[in-house]
């Protein structure tokens, strides 16, 4: 990384700041701008950003960690502040950053969806005082596949990751954060004050995330045992190819935009205060939905490792209850974040 | 039924009658006897079961529903109520009239099962908008299988059926019922008045039923998506032999003890008055175990399907599917029988 390479693929460094503010700079009169908190904030999360690059070789899994969780925020505050910076600037250094968390996140995920495939198995071979009974030959067999399987994809994301910190994209993004610390291309409309300027952005990602949640069947959800994840289980998809449960799709955005509206609160004094869930309750909200997601893949995978050519029935029959079993974790997961959502529904009774 | 067989092969007909008692014979002072009031009810009883077993030849399915309805009255009133008549004669008749029901229900319990899991395959193939989609090859074979495998139990259990009714054995309930609607064998307590005899024993019929209950992992099972119904699922079963999941058992017994006690307050003035759910709800909670029994029965019909010889895997993990599908609505109507069986239990929050 600290050698720079000669052509990066995409111009991140972008135009030249178009105001400068910063903390060096505050107008008295009005507190700091919105420029200034945006700047503080970004230059504190590229910080943290090229800390976990340089610590890489030493804790692979915690720099992967910090490395993805500073991305997520710059990326963040990019996109709901995107008035106050260079539009251009902040799409093309959204998109590299994404794309590089992409990548660091692939192994990881194999990882969990291992790790909760296996938790399963487990907790259905288990009687009903919780001790571990003997599994089923099938389920046995199904369990080696995944991990096969599992590990497999998982060595692949490594390499893949390996290769990516190598590249010229990640040198070049390595540069385009390293300027964070230092100044970004600002809009004139960052001069005006954050308490003025950063408010009614947030409350705009409020409202996207909002809408987002208002198209999601969460009534029919907020009724235990409804069934609704389990639908389409056993239907020829009409897309063989497209990855994963269409149904997940509109719970997948509202997780990434329920995240992209926790981290923009954490810009300057962005509290929207408009009815909008607090910080904690958005971690939680958004922590039911990333068991949404994993329950989602792990059911991926228990169907994508059925369709192995030459195994047994008994292999398919152990793989066809976990998948059945991880579209239940996600309409369990959908229940749990209806209740996060509108606690103040009242319970339903059945 | 109209010719008496000469050798019964269970003595039905019993004892003489230890008391007399009668609507003729009331004591006016204390109102009708628990005798007489439980004679009263056995008499209409027997009157329906024997117009049902007459009416069998013009529409059978609707002449085993009553039959079944008006043994399982019997049979919970001499249950109940046992120290009113002889005990020996009461066993007696309760064991022939549950075994007429077993025999008759049992097709019925086989259409059922295929209605049930037909559903179901057709449910985990329709999209989430309700809309049916194409089923894939593993599920309409499963759907094929179990067709197959259930309408030939049903069709044996139709052939065992119609070799019960021509049975001497059939032939001795038929008679033994028929002395049911003159008189049947009391002992001296049925002398006292039925509005102080009939409510303790109704009430001893809700403490057995209460303790039953008890025993059940209600609160675990109150938290929606707990996931107990589907342990053991992929392990091997200690006895391969025995029918369903021994987890399931406690669970069919307060079935029967919850059915035993609604009949029981359909006695006379049997009402115990002792914070007992009334009939209404302890008929929504009888039929939520119905519900869980059915589910139970289906799941077991998907994993007996399953160890067929030669499926292909596709079967099989459609199979599974189904397996695990009927798993969960098995433990949503426990959770639904929670609630309705401790409605103050407040909702839980996940």
């Amino acid at each position: 990384v600290a050698q720079r390479h000669p052509d990066p693929p995409v111009p991140l460094t972008g135009p030249a700041p178009l105001a400068r503010t910063g903390r060096d700079a505050p107008d008295p009169a009005a507190g700091d701008s919105a420029g200034a908190a945006l700047t503080a904030h970004l230059a504190a999360q590229a910080t943290a950003f090229l800390r976990a690059l340089r610590l890489r070789s030493q804790d692979e899994r915690a720099a992967a960690a910090a490395l993805c969780a500073a991305a997520r925020r710059i990326e963040a505050a990019l996109q709901t502040f995107e008035p106050l910076v260079d539009p251009v600037w902040a799409g093309a250094l959204r998109t590299e950053l994404a794309w590089l968390r992409e990548v660091l996140c692939r192994e990881h995920r194999h990882a969990a969806r291992l790790a909760r495939l296996t938790g399963a198995l487990h907790r259905l071979t288990s009687d009903r005082d919780a001790a571990a009974g003997t599994m089923t030959v099938g389920a046995a067999r199904a369990g080696a596949l995944l991990e096969r399987q599992l590990t497999l994809a998982r060595t692949r994301a490594h390499s893949a990751c390996l290769q990516a910190f190598g590249s010229a994209r990640c040198h070049a993004i390595a540069d385009a954060v390293a300027l964070l610390t230092s100044e970004i291309p600002l809009t004139p409309a960052a001069r005006a004050p954050a308490a003025r300027a950063l408010p009614p952005l947030a409350r705009q990602a409020y409202r996207g995330l909002a809408d987002a949640a208002g198209l999601l069947p969460l009534p029919a959800c907020g009724h235990p045992y409804n069934g609704r994840a389990l639908h389409a289980t056993l239907a020829d998809p009409a897309d063989p190819d497209a990855p994963g449960d269409p149904q997940d799709l509109p719970w997948h955005r509202v997780r990434i935009l329920a995240r992209t509206f926790r981290y923009a609160l954490e810009v300057g004094d962005a509290d929207p205060a408009s009815g909008a869930p607090d910080a904690a309750r958005l971690y939680d909200a958004g922590r039911t939905l990333e068991r949404h997601r994993e329950a989602a893949d792990a059911a991926t995978a228990a169907a994508t490792a059925a369709r192995t050519p030459r195994i047994t029935p008994a292999t398919a029959y152990a793989l066809g209850v976990l998948h059945a079993d991880q579209r239940t974790e996600v309409e369990a997961a959908r229940y749990a974040f209806g209740r996060l959502w509108q606690p103040a529904v009242p319970a339903t009774s059945s």
